[in-house]
């Protein structure tokens, strides 16, 4: 079984904040502190952690000021762990994003009841069951890889053609929860509400959104029409 | 996002070691603690946060011997963790496996390209692998809940039928792993290694086994003879 620390490292909520701040954008020390409510020893404390566990690495870089270099996290893995727990299955396993195993899936498990009398017939619907969730864990494993490539390029791209971080980061968030209330985004950014709406209406300028009743998402159907009907994924 | 302290939880390699006992049968404080290497202190501090945090729940039982009424443990949940960590991605979801939500599931992502210039194809194309992913979590919810459901049923009928805890403690761990080595399971059983051997030549009676080079898995040839190819899974 894969390297279980991620659970460890997963199991403090300061820990999946920092995280997931620096999924967003580059991060040193003290842009990291500002965004998490516990005291900068805390953080520090994680962030060793973090890297002693090989999650995290960093770096150190000029300041865009005179002054000390300043010391960057960067997060070091690329995996997707994917966990059961019931009274009758335990296992977990660690999925590495830099593959795409499976491009093209079909299943159907209809037919399968769980109901059946038979020992040996049980068996070898669990047999076939696990079948199943091998392939369509290597199709998740593919999915995540190429989201992962996707943000990565357009994480990049907003930084070149529009420069503005903190319209990103609410891209970013939107594009990971599909949807998220202003209060929301708020806390997160560390914005006033105003401000938070204020940068939507900017980002909206490039990538359409829905702004209403306190709730923004991005408009699929906007974006659709913009593109104009060329588009890339793998639609229904 | 839902309930984190799974992963606290997981975060430990005994608790781990309990939960997957605790899978396989039922399970009273001292049979639990002498599966562990820590110390029975150790263990009953472990069940206790279990049983907190809601992943454990406790019952009292006769034994089969006169004395006091013994405590087992049950897991109390049933779920399936998903959680993708990169430089770019960060997120988790449990998934309830009561629900089997998509029975059948078609995707194709093999026109997907990250290397796209456009920022808005890009955008569109991540929104849309992430409609994909949907689907995908959804099959893996369906699939972990007919497993469930199988084990939950194999499990009964094993002890109803042939009754015998070591052989099924043996078939349950092959089932999940695929395969093992009479050292894993002489480890995880705390049996003599040629205990285990003759363990699964009894299993083997029941369900077929290849017995080999130390290795044990489940004969799928051998089983899908003897179910006279009226299988039941949604094979391809």
């Amino acid at each position: 079984m894969p390297e279980p620390d991620i659970f460890y490292i997963l199991g403090n909520k300061v820990r999946r904040e920092l995280l997931s701040h620096l999924t967003c954008t580059e991060c040193y020390f003290s842009f990291l502190s500002s965004k998490v409510t516990v005291s900068s020893t805390a953080v520090a404390k994680h962030l060793k952690i973090m890297e002693r566990e090989g999650i995290l690495k960093s770096y150190e870089r000029e300041g865009p000021f005179i002054g000390p270099a300043r010391k960057y996290y960067d997060i070091a893995i690329s995996r997707t762990y994917v966990t059961t727990i019931t009274p009758n299955i335990f296992w977990y396993r660690g999925l590495d994003l830099s593959e795409r195993p499976l491009e093209k899936l079909s299943i159907d498990i209809s037919e399968v009841s769980t109901e059946e009398k038979d020992l040996l017939k049980l068996v070898n619907s669990f047999v076939e069951m696990t079948s199943e969730l091998e392939k369509v864990l290597m199709a998740l494993q593919s999915i995540e890889s190429v989201r992962d490539g996707l943000m990565q390029n357009i994480k990049r791209r907003y930084l070149e053609e529009i420069g503005d971080m903190t319209q990103l980061a609410i891209l970013h968030y939107l594009l990971l929860t599909k949807k998220a209330t202003v209060e929301e985004l708020s806390d997160r950014l560390n914005l006033k509400e105003r401000e938070v709406i204020a940068k939507a209406q900017e980002l909206d300028r490039f990538i359409p959104l829905k702004i209403k009743d306190d709730v923004i998402e991005i408009d699929e159907e906007r974006l659709k029409q913009k593109i104009g009907g060329d588009n890339h994924g793998g639609e229904d």
